[in-house]
């Protein structure tokens, strides 16, 4: 046990150093003035060179072996520890696969490209960004092969396991192509079937930011959010931040657009729910993190995508809208504010797609980045490949690469085996609601009187409080009956966009 | 120059961590929520401890002593380096100074010390505390023998060293007595002047927050303030605090009286003009800090004291407040406000004191707290030693130890050696002040405009931009042309509060 408990200790520091770097981000991104950037971009650099530092102490290896072999034996570790060992391993190992010197190219690489990516984007300019992006791919592929090597996986697995430990694309290829398959046709009919809907009534503001932020604040306590552990600030780009037991998350603002705010928080919502119902014991460690990227996209997109834009959600929010910002009116009722909710209409940008086409966007992406790290396409031909990949799925044009291949930071910033997560986390979201529903009757009609009490409680006992304890899949079988499947999730689509049975 | 340039980079390293831990504070006392204290505390803790083992890293003294010997060599250290160097060597020498475990002995100490005294002030329950304040100043005691064994100083003097670096108490004590000898008489004529002077009109309110804000802001702008690099914020406590290009002051709001949050807006814009000012070459390396308490509280108090208390500054003063807040009248004339900020009232407390009262409440807890660390004072009967003293030098009774000993947080906390630094860095504010006047005409008639810019230069050039080069004493004798003594703050006293000559 000694070395377990050694391990603990350090893991426990990690945490902190992890904390201290999520306070420091999120100020970075809400109210740092803005001449402290150099020195901020040094503090950050220096503490995650110190977690890391952490993870790769040269005794670690022996230690974990150490407290692997002492496991099992009498007076060994329970069921946590033996997670938390389970997860101190897989994080050793990611951290200990990529040599330091890779480790600084490929970071340096990212900070470079990153830097660049947002005048190229502004100027749409993938030529001249070309040079720093192959860098940025090149250190990719080398650090996947090093953690490929180490972890024993193909080299894209590697990659994605850093964000959703244990998926591989082997089990996502039948998942994407199913969705794939069937996405044209379901886009076609919910553009026919909005046809024949009334028409959309415009919701005319202005929205004063204040009110639209007490309105957040009033949203965030109903769903749940402990304002004791967390806050709501404002910054460019909503996220979902801050350190154990202080959540943080920010949305943006527009006077003219109340909607674009409220559903970016609830979202949020969703993130910092998950966050704040972690397992209490274990926050410190490993196994008591969130699960990964994918379950953490289920429970925003569960809140924002199946509770909060629900019809049943839709007529609790009207009569607080109409309170809110003192309007009334045809436009103002729940049917046609459910109606604005779910407009489908197919575009450019990843970030504004609507419900129906958000997976288009993401298995583009992941068709092509899965080509470039195993070396099948040329970072060149990128550009035509996209585009060809958005307009067989959705059917438009893409004018130019600024609302192309160059709209998204993951791949200038490299984050490359990320985006499968974001439609994973969708269908996980469709496949949990829709058990929790079944399970708990009184959700929905809970949510046309705005108490999550019975959402968040199935989802704190099936999905929160385990942590890290098991992987997504265990999480999803278990809380649902079934291996996760797109079919719950094409039938949320079909039901609500067809109006299907 | 090998081991000297690891060194610049582990004290880089080091400062990287000190500015995280700067922020992480200063979020802790403005905006984090109250449930995530316990976490923060342990980030803190651990960030703490990381920065002392940077400093105290096995190899540090071979590194120091490498360093020392190529110092004076050809291609040796210039001025500056040979000043980083040195102070390297006294950072490190007070780490190491201190066995870990007493470190840890006196941490947990201050802390369990610091919560109960919060409760103990309210019930002025001194005997209460006893036990716990025993603790922390035998682990004061045990601190200040092994610092002085390392440092070869007297165990008080080690003490002082770490917040005021190079002074000790034989300097001091002169100066103190001087000051002591004249208090009572000047305190006297000051209230029989003030008695034949106009009654100070009451300036009436309410003074709304917002409004308070916006003057603050506007005044820190002329000041010099960078807002760039800085920000002002809300606490319960006024502090300076942030990190390198990111300075962050805080202020409290009353509605009632704009008096005290203005002031201390001003009062911690002296010390972030201080940190704003440090030499930009240098400001991640030990040199480059600024020099000490002593001149910390010199930089706040000459911009509060010397330059925003003056008749100059009132008649720029005066015509803002009349349209900050819409007011209007006689009170509201320069020579009525300058009286209200320049009024004599003998009190109980320490922070609500004025200029000329200030220095009794240090003379005593110097005296006494000197005596408790020599061991000539048992700390059972420091309550009656307190309120004699305050008695002798202000002439009024301590009714509680509410007001009287246990109105400060430094002997809970740990902050033993600090106290003296307030007056010594009143007294270096006039002598400070007096040169600046003499080498700039123009410093008086721009603070009767608002025009700080040169006394801002006069103090980047002698104070600010010296860094940590050079001690205290240096850095008085050549902006003044003489070594510190009490003569100039008296005589700015007397000026002030009898209108002598």
């Amino acid at each position: 046990m000694q070395a377990y408990r050694t391990l603990e200790q350090r893991f426990a520091r990690i945490s902190d150093v992890e904390g201290a770097l999520g306070i420091l981000n999120w100020d970075n991104d809400t109210i740092m003035p803005a001449g402290a950037a150099s020195q901020r971009a040094g503090q950050v650099a220096t503490l995650s060179v110190i977690a890391h530092e952490l993870i790769t102490a040269p005794d670690m290896p022996d230690m974990l072996q150490d407290a692997a072999a002492g496991a099992d034996a009498d007076g060994g570790l329970n069921a946590w520890q033996h997670a938390n060992l389970g997860e101190m391993r897989r994080l050793h190992a990611h951290a200990a696969a990529v040599p330091a010197d890779l480790v600084d190219a490929a970071s340096r690489a990212n900070s470079a490209c990153e830097r660049a990516w947002r005048e190229a984007r502004a100027r749409s300019d993938f030529r001249g960004l070309l040079p720093l992006l192959s860098e940025v791919l090149l250190r990719q592929r080398e650090v996947a092969q090093a953690k490929g090597d180490a972890l024993s996986l193909a080299p894209y697995d590697a990659l994605l396991d850093l964000y959703d430990p244990g998926n591989r694309m082997a089990l996502i290829d039948p998942v994407f192509a199913d969705l794939r398959a069937g996405l044209p046709a379901l886009l076609g009919e919910a553009l026919e079937y909005q046809a024949g809907q009334p028409a959309v009534l415009p919701l005319d503001g202005p929205f004063p930011v204040e009110r639209q932020f007490a309105l957040a604040g009033r949203l965030m306590r109903a769903l749940g959010f402990d304002s004791e552990r967390g806050r709501l600030d404002t910054s460019t780009h909503p996220f979902c931040g801050g350190a154990t037991d202080d959540v943080r998350i920010t949305t943006r603002y527009e006077a003219a657009d109340f909607a674009g705010s409220l559903m970016g928080v609830l979202h949020e919502t969703g993130h910092a729910l998950y966050e704040q119902g972690r397992p209490r014991e274990w926050l410190a460690q490993p196994v008591g993190r969130a699960r990964g990227m994918t379950m953490h996209e289920s429970q925003s997109l569960l809140i924002e995508m199946q509770a909060c834009r629900s019809r049943a959600f839709a007529g609790f929010l009207a009569p607080l809208l109409r309170e809110a910002f003192g309007t009334d009116g045809p436009a103002w009722q729940a049917d046609n504010l459910h109606r604005r909710l779910t407009r489908v209409s197919p575009g450019c940008i990843r970030v504004d797609a609507d419900e129906v086409t958000y997976p288009a966007h993401v298995l583009v992406r992941t068709r092509l980045e899965t080509a470039l790290i195993g070396g099948e396409l040329a970072l060149a031909d990128l550009p035509e490949a996209f585009n060809a990949g958005i307009r067989e799925l959705l059917g438009i044009t893409v004018p130019d690469d600024r609302r192309g291949c160059l709209q998204d930071i993951h791949w200038p910033a490299g984050l490359w085996g990320y985006f499968p997560t974001y439609t994973l986390g969708a269908i996980t979201a469709a496949q949990l609601f829709d058990a929790a529903c079944r399970a708990q009757p009184d959700i929905v009609p809970g949510l046309a009187r705005g108490d999550f009490a019975p959402l968040l409680s199935w989802l704190r006992m099936h999905v929160h409080e385990r942590g890290s304890s098991v992987g997504d899949a265990v999480i999803v079988a278990s809380a649902t009956g079934a291996p996760l499947s797109a079919s719950i999730y094409q039938r949320h689509l079909r039901r609500r966009y067809l109006a299907a049975a």
